[in-house]
């Protein structure tokens, strides 16, 4: 099913976004409330389980279909020195993905999750945004479909994760496109660019911003001007999986950047999401205070890959295994004081 | 083997405490650096790796046999109102473990730990250390063995966690006599007493305090004085993992401050421990700043057990599985930048 096929098809999905269903909510509040243990005792772990259950819509939810997906692309603003790997990585390491030896493999087969690659185009970088838009129309509704792709029926939980040299200089572009500032405001290292790197970065990303100012700040043209494939494809499956009831886990500053355009035109659409973490890319609490999101672990990583996403989704895990084993106070025989 | 059979060996086991393995350390950081990611990039992910690595002693360290030992003792000081639940509540919770059907249950089960529970003497609950030092030494040293004992050779991991009414109270005075200040300084609403209760369980504390204002501050001396028999266990169970080097989680307020005693004679003891989360109990953070030790999880638990404790272990383990698993640059063909 081609869902985003137009772009009057994408807005229209942004302006009617589904809820979660309240029945099923309330049914696993009552249940964390009869279970052998104080009240609220388990914190986020009782947060997590009724998120979960409001989404998929079962009072004790699931996770036998997990499904980790690492969207690629390329950039043509990496020309610019904004990286400190060059853009030939981007394939090797979907290359390293497919063997197995990434750490989104790694983290994917200890959180029991499934690994779906998508390289998009690789051979094709996109345009470069201080120059001309990074897509055209139909590049980018293809991107926001191939997104949308991914989010088959079945699936209890989708963890999001990208791949693309250059691509934080994307997201800082998005973020101050979406929310205002400038690229002082939301450039940082990267995956460890110097000094000088990040001055470069942050002149691609005024130049973009200049160039696209007279262009409608919607969230179409924003991830068409001066985002990137593998950008709208994550934009493509966080609305897609929305519009099925499937609950999703973000991951780092560019996973979260991708989402920024959608959450000016549509503050809600984060509601199914979660955030796996808060990485050490400066701008990303920020992107996270907007969001209104709290992240789940702070751990200081910023590799991307969906590895941060990854991680909490064990949390995740752990958090519907208490939900839906533990005893209640009169199957254990336990008094509840 | 009788680790602690008299104060002496007990005194002397804290004051010669070994190191972690420096080469097994360098090795680790050394195979972190060859991995295929930008050096650093999985932030504490790398550090738990590296530490593991030095306290066991291998380059690569596993987790093959993870423990989590739950010790339940009952307290003296519950006949006094500082909890909302009754006294019989620890003897009906280590039932509820034995059966399965616990938080810790579940969480064990979801991070791979094998769950030992450890009730001791339950029937006889120590002293009210408002009259009386809780535990004579003959009681406290059986107690720190209990603990010893849990640690065999050949233990990747050691996951700690307790279960006794009214130990919230305990772990205040514990802390209050080690680091100072009063009961309103350590005193929080524990697994929820109301205000009124609150303020019983500060009176209590700070009755202890006076009572035993007079005895040496000694580990062993606070331990027996105003802890208890879970308490002392694991006192007893991470000096017992430091000599074997065995690394632990430690779980919220209770089970760090049975290590806040030990910490005033010999900082360094907590070395070989990572903070498993931060508890919703107010005092937590500072007890965590005291040992020098910042949380893995943030998730306003305040249940025990070893329930944030075991859910930082699906963590630990994820971190082993990423330095285990992960190709390094050469293995994958990726270029370095």
């Amino acid at each position: 099913m081609t869902m985003f096929g137009t772009v009057a098809a994408f807005e229209s999905a942004l302006a009617s976004l589904p809820n979660p269903d309240a029945a099923a909510s309330a049914a696993a509040v009552a249940r964390q409330n009869q279970l052998t243990k104080p009240q609220g005792s388990l914190g986020r772990l009782e947060d997590i389980a009724i998120f979960l259950a409001g989404w998929q819509g079962r009072a004790i939810p699931r996770l036998e279909t997990a499904r980790a997906v690492v969207f690629a692309g390329n950039h043509g603003i990496a020309a610019r020195g904004v990286s400190a790997f060059p853009p030939s990585v981007t394939a090797q390491m979907v290359q390293n993905f497919e063997a197995g030896g990434a750490a989104i493999n790694a983290l994917a087969r200890a959180a029991g999750l499934e690994l779906v690659v998508v390289p998009i185009d690789l051979d094709t970088p996109t345009a470069d945004f201080t120059q001309a838009p990074a897509m055209s129309e139909a590049e980018c509704l293809a991107a926001l479909q191939t997104g949308a792709a991914v989010v088959e029926a079945g699936i209890d939980l989708l963890v999001l994760g990208e791949m693309g040299i250059g691509n934080s200089t994307i997201a800082a572009a998005l973020c101050a496109r979406s929310f205002g500032g400038s690229g002082v405001d939301w450039v940082g290292p990267g995956t460890g660019v110097d000094d000088a790197g990040r001055l470069r970065k942050i002149a691609a990303v005024d130049a973009g911003l200049a160039v696209h100012a007279d262009a409608p700040v919607t969230a179409f043209e924003t991830l068409r001007r001066v985002g990137g494939r593998e950008i709208a494809a994550i934009a493509g499956a966080v609305l897609a999986a929305r519009m099925a009831g499937v609950p999703v886990v973000l991951d780092g500053y560019i996973c979260c950047a991708a989402v920024a355009p959608l959450v000016v035109a549509a503050p809600d659409i984060v509601a199914h999401c979660l955030a796996g973490h808060r990485s050490a890319e400066p701008a990303h609490r920020r992107l996270l205070k907007q969001f209104g999101l709290e992240p789940l672990m702070c751990f200081d990583m910023r590799l991307g890959e969906g590895s941060g996403a990854a991680l909490a989704a064990g949390v995740i895990r752990a958090a519907v295994a208490v939900h839906a084993e533990m005893a209640t106070f009169a199957e254990a025989g336990v008094s509840e004081g």
